[in-house]
């Protein structure tokens, strides 16, 4: 089996929403070995750090949370799709002509993929390119960038998706990763009451 | 395949090491819908918080971080051994009546599963011990304590695993997880320069 590792690395100077310094990530040691014999940091990070997977409530009154995430829908087949045709953002015009099945995870590798600071046009999947998804009835859709959506006040790429059930894992490295058929793995860290968690996503090709 | 999640919930009044203040987690919420269309939080924890994967960084000057972890060993077939007779430690004796091969991936099952609240005198699992599974070649060793060791002013376990490049998580939660062959699944988080990682760990039962 070939494991592909989809995650960013964390650190206070990665790729961060908007460039907003209140969401880079702090680490700070606590101990070390000049006073002692261990080694201990403790960090302070958004929960939407790098490569992370929105639960319901963050856009969503009342919504779900993530250690409530159902973890069979994290462990799946999945389907890499390269799109990157899309000049602004993907849309149904670029997703009708791939192989999307009842119960896909689709991952849109995009042009974001050969970025490597933040882009405010990042290119995002679109209402009806959204919509599309959920006609399709797939249960995830992951993209590499920090946001699935951008200049939607309404958040309608989010509120279609989270309304349908099907997950959501924003900032994911796509570059080396060919189209094609993979087992994606994309546990969330159990956090009581969270409305996201930062996970260390991969892509397995081959048997486990 | 059915999965079993070994992972403990991270929230604030969680078992944290020693019961020291320090080591809570804090999440504080950054926006909500009282003031906006969004719902974001940040947390603050201890990189060893609830189920966790050491670095040698952890215990050895100059040792590795964790963002340098190689994951396919934490993409493994394991074996859960039920040590529950192990009254202070999990020693040689506890390990010899089992079968334990080169290459195996263990997950000591002690009757720390079954406490609730941090015990000082939870069962580690002793140089004795750790010495007899670094002759074995295990590449990794899990425990269902926040240490894998207590009362070793060398941290003889830690160093003895270590120094055998052997992994090491702590803090499972094991409860309900009968002795006998899985597939264990423990991410850690790409933290640049981190001496460990909080990981949803969980383990899968029949084919994926």
């Amino acid at each position: 089996m070939k494991i592909y590792d989809i995650s960013m690395e964390i650190t206070h100077d990665m790729m961060v929403y908007k460039n907003r310094e209140e969401k880079r990530p702090h680490l700070k040691t606590s101990r070390d070995f000049t006073t002692g014999s261990v080694y201990e940091s403790i960090i302070t990070m958004d929960l939407h750090t790098g490569t992370h997977m929105d639960a319901p409530l963050h856009m969503m009154q009342g919504g779900d949370t993530i250690d409530r995430q159902d973890l069979s829908k994290t462990i799946v087949k999945c389907k890499v799709l390269d799109v990157t045709k899309a000049q602004k953002s993907v849309s149904k015009k670029h997703l009708e002509n791939k192989d999307i099945q009842k119960g896909d995870f689709i991952l849109l590798k995009t042009r974001n993929s050969f970025e490597d600071v933040f882009n405010v046009e990042f290119i995002y999947l679109d209402k009806e390119g959204a919509q599309y998804l959920k006609e399709k009835e797939v249960i995830g859709v992951g993209i590499d960038a920090l946001g699935i959506e951008r200049a939607q006040s309404n958040h309608d790429t989010h509120h279609t998706l989270m309304k349908a059930d099907i997950l959501i894992i924003e900032g994911l490295v796509l570059k080396d990763v060919e189209e094609g058929e993979y087992t994606l793995i994309a546990l969330p860290l159990k956090i009581k009451g969270g409305e996201a968690s930062p996970v260390r996503a991969v892509l397995i090709q081959g048997n486990l």
